[in-house]
């Protein structure tokens, strides 16, 4: 029975509580938040917690195996570095870390103490996501020629991150889970309408390969649009996550060119076929992710969003922030 | 009674026949296509105009006042060029040119002979553009923060030019018809998948004032989308032109940020409230521009969508491209 | 080279006369209406046929093989029959006569004269009906256990019929030919708002079989409807005539029922799987009309929608009328 | 502080439990369910209320002011009964009782016994609902001309009822409620596919005035559909609880007919102009009805839900049964 301590208990942290809470490989013995009403909200329903608003109680709790953080994120990467230091797997929200080099840090510090670190990329357990990623392996798309996703809506301003940063690390982890190609450089535009952070951001990626992928993100939006369309030269695939029953499309629906090289006798045929629509798993996506924490921690091996699916988030994030700087200067990553 | 010769009659030929045979105050007499069967289907509907193969025969024409010229861009600034040259006032499909040196020639052209430049920003002419339009100028949305546009689907490859050039002259001359505001900068980025001209792309504007505009336009996507969202700081507007009744929507959302210099003490207030959707005028829009071309001559005004309206939008057009060939570099608009 | 005269050229006749040209199996020689302005109308896109306010003058013309009908349908029986008697087929628009004795007079005399009767059941011509036809006579539905219609919108009232007269041809004329089932009895409940006609209509029609329909059709609904659900034990089947892409989609969705004769131990097992959406053929139904009314005359055979079936859909008519004015009573149907 | 014993902790009692948890103003003492493992689950998240699985031990209680009671409708009555003469208040599910003659006898001996009856009938209690019944008090839609609701999904079929009793509740207490008209008969039509109860039926509800109501009900179908039209001589409202953002759509949209009585001069005017979708207040629905319950005992008052509004559900019910089993015969409602 693993014993976890949890750290940080404001938008996100309920969540947590109630899912490592259901699962009866693991027990929560402690919460840690700097307010005191959001201790009492925790106590109100799970009474033989302890609450602190101290986080070294949790630290430097011995009888705690692993803790799990979900503060600002800013301060991830020194919490995340003295759990590990004392000898606690580590639990972390997303965005991983506020800079690669912290991401890179805290990886080698788990491998040279052997202990696991958890990036919790909550899409990835979602069961929209894993069809999609069933799909695709099984080349149902054929190659991948792009990975379009738009995200926006009236949305909670972040004090401390701009809108990149809040929003596009879903889409992000969704697209190297997904397509699993090496990420080349970054663009990335946009506009700071109200403070210094911006509001809307369209991030450009290119990849080694012949790929394309986008990310629209907007706290502004009247509407909330949470849509993806991932292109295949075989087959093309449309997830909506705001459809209650129909999330996943995917359409046989494909361009051919023939004679490319010769634009006069450039032939271009398109197909539309049938539609279908898989059925999507609708079990709770940090149920799952709590499980696989658990298990990847039992079976001493890397979990499927460890620290360096969170590195390769980061990293993006982070040249997309210059880029947005630099008015969508290009910015490789190596 | 104006005496119009048409030149081109492949995909939009039909519609400008059709249109201007309809207006009374005006009467087609000739139709020139370089393909016979185009010019057989002109003429089995309408047995009593002339067709012929070489459009010397419409511009030449000493009866003829006005020339609609309807074929592929490349083509557009030769023959206008001519068409002036005879005096002849002319109505161009868009975009306009193939470059700003060429739209400027041609206005300056027009304006020393005296005669009209009709640059086809169809949409302009819509009951629902218009009603945007008038929205806006009535300051209901408030200052305008941000417009973005989205055109995608299964679209028919154009030969000549890419994506940008075939698609987005639609939603830049509606931005620039609604906002008015001045443009200083483009960034583009977008992948050619099939053969040397881009497929998708996804354009950044930046203007003169703290406002940002966005183009995803794509010719290989399996769902067709287009949809505008024009964000002000008072209320926000959605424009999905495949509705068939509900094509604009008025959100009374909106966002306050107090404090903005202080993150600490920062507060952000959203509004959320009503939502109306006004009746748009149904009439087709081919119709109104066909009217307005004529009223213009009648009048002699500059009509609503002149060259100068046609140079804006080559100007971004160029632009674009320019950057998507330099992955997203910022070109500057003088 | 069949010759055709239309009489009737309101509404629905410029499709009829559109088509019948367009056909290279049949000319149209004569078209008559009442209305003089309609005639003008007719003859500005087609100047080479001859117009006439005398249908006798169509009736007579020896040269005419075949009629098409277009009239209110008080005039059906008698214009029909005049034509019958003349030697001439005919085509009729739906419904196929005001009552049943006259449908059942109608096809007589086309038997007696060797004449062929084409009742105008558009729908049933369309690619989403063919399609939908041809995964029930798959059995991939499985039995049919109900059909549910709805066909509302802010409509065009009729002078001399109700709503269900009106709209109700078009759902009960696919419900026959996708279903093929005998239908036993029929119920009929609505509302006259506004004239002594009935602008709001529900229909449930009993069949030999354990199998159930239901039509409600209104002509004052502010939105505007077309949808149909097909329950079988196998699969279920949503057809959505105001979709334009995914008009149709089968639903992987069952329920079984065990030991249903004791409701202690009854278990109920509801299946739900995946859904797909085929493709559908977008020909125009009426251009398809045609043809089989043409190919069927030159067959000497009858044509998929003939007066038979005219005649179903009249009696489920007649029924419905009569059950709506005694407030739902149980019309059978022999 | 008003003490509260729970009788039936099935699928909506959870709800019932946390609605009453959460109210200050009162405390559950005890939770009956004849089934061990639901009264467990109850017990897990409340440690402190005390369970069991005989009911008498609520009945009985002295302690207790008032039970609520959700339990099969067949055991409503009794259950009802005994808490009265118990002198405890009485909360009842929808629907009331299975009989029309046991809601009046609860009626009486609550007032008898000057105790309370409420009826929950949650639609009442929310945002949507009561916006529409002040949208049609200000008289914004005119008189209502009718009423038409679809509450159609793959549902749970119950045991002991058939369609109507389980899902027409809903909307028939939302029609008494926004239309406050009287009903004066009732026609049903449906079919029962798998054992003797009904899974699909058709409701037509004639009233005392010229006004028209229907209800589509379906455990069977593929789609879920939640949607009621409610015509007005002046505008028209659509209601679709699916919507997540615009549940309420208010049409500018009407019919005018002139000179009625002569159809050859009869004119009829559809007017469409816009549209506005009301802000809804997203409070859940069995907090308020918890609310209400309690400020009605304390004011020894009438609830909004009563007795009263029960029984008149519960008449329709037992009307439509009946009529359904007549196969749609009209049933007179006193």
């Amino acid at each position: 029975m693993l014993k976890i301590g949890i750290i940080g208990y404001g938008y996100w942290g309920p969540n947590l509580l109630r899912n490592f809470s259901a699962n009866k490989d693991c027990k929560v013995l402690k919460v840690a938040d700097i307010k005191q009403e959001r201790l009492k909200l925790a106590k109100r329903n799970y009474q033989h917690i302890e609450v602190t608003t101290n986080i070294q109680d949790i630290i430097n709790d011995k009888e705690i195996d692993a803790i799990s953080i979900a503060t600002p994120v800013d301060l991830h990467y020194e919490i995340a570095k003295s759990a590990l230091e004392k000898g606690k797997h580590v639990w972390v929200e997303k965005p991983f870390t506020s800079t690669s080099k912290q991401a890179i840090e805290l990886i080698e510090l788990a491998e040279k103490k052997n202990l696991l670190i958890f990036v919790d990329h909550t899409f990835i357990y979602t069961g929209a996501v894993r069809k999609i990623k069933e799909i695709v392996e099984k080349n149902e798309l054929g190659d991948i020629i792009y990975f379009d996703s738009v995200r926006i809506n009236l949305g909670l301003f972040q004090r401390d991150v701009n809108v990149i940063w809040d929003l596009a690390p879903h889409d992000l982890s969704i697209m190297d889970y997904v397509l699993n190609k090496k990420v080349r450089a970054v663009c990335a535009n946009g506009i700071a309408n109200y403070y210094q952070y911006e509001n809307i951001a369209h991030i450009s990626v290119y990849f080694e390969e012949n790929c394309f992928a986008h990310f629209h993100v907007n706290w502004t939006s009247p509407v909330k649009i949470r849509k993806m369309i991932i292109g295949g030269n075989k087959k093309m695939l449309v997830f909506d996550d705001l459809e209650n029953f129909e999330k996943i499309k995917i359409y046989d629906a494909g361009i051919e060119v023939k004679n490319q090289n010769d634009i006069y006798k450039m032939l271009v045929d398109y197909r539309t076929g049938d539609m279908y629509s898989p059925k999507v798993n609708q079990m709770e996506a940090l149920a799952l992710g709590v499980q696989e924490f658990l298990e990847s921690i039992k079976e001493n091996r890397k979990p499927l969003t460890s620290g360096e699916e969170g590195l390769k988030v980061v990293k993006i994030l982070e040249a997309a922030e210059q880029s947005i700087k630099e008015k969508g200067k290009l910015i490789e990553i190596n």
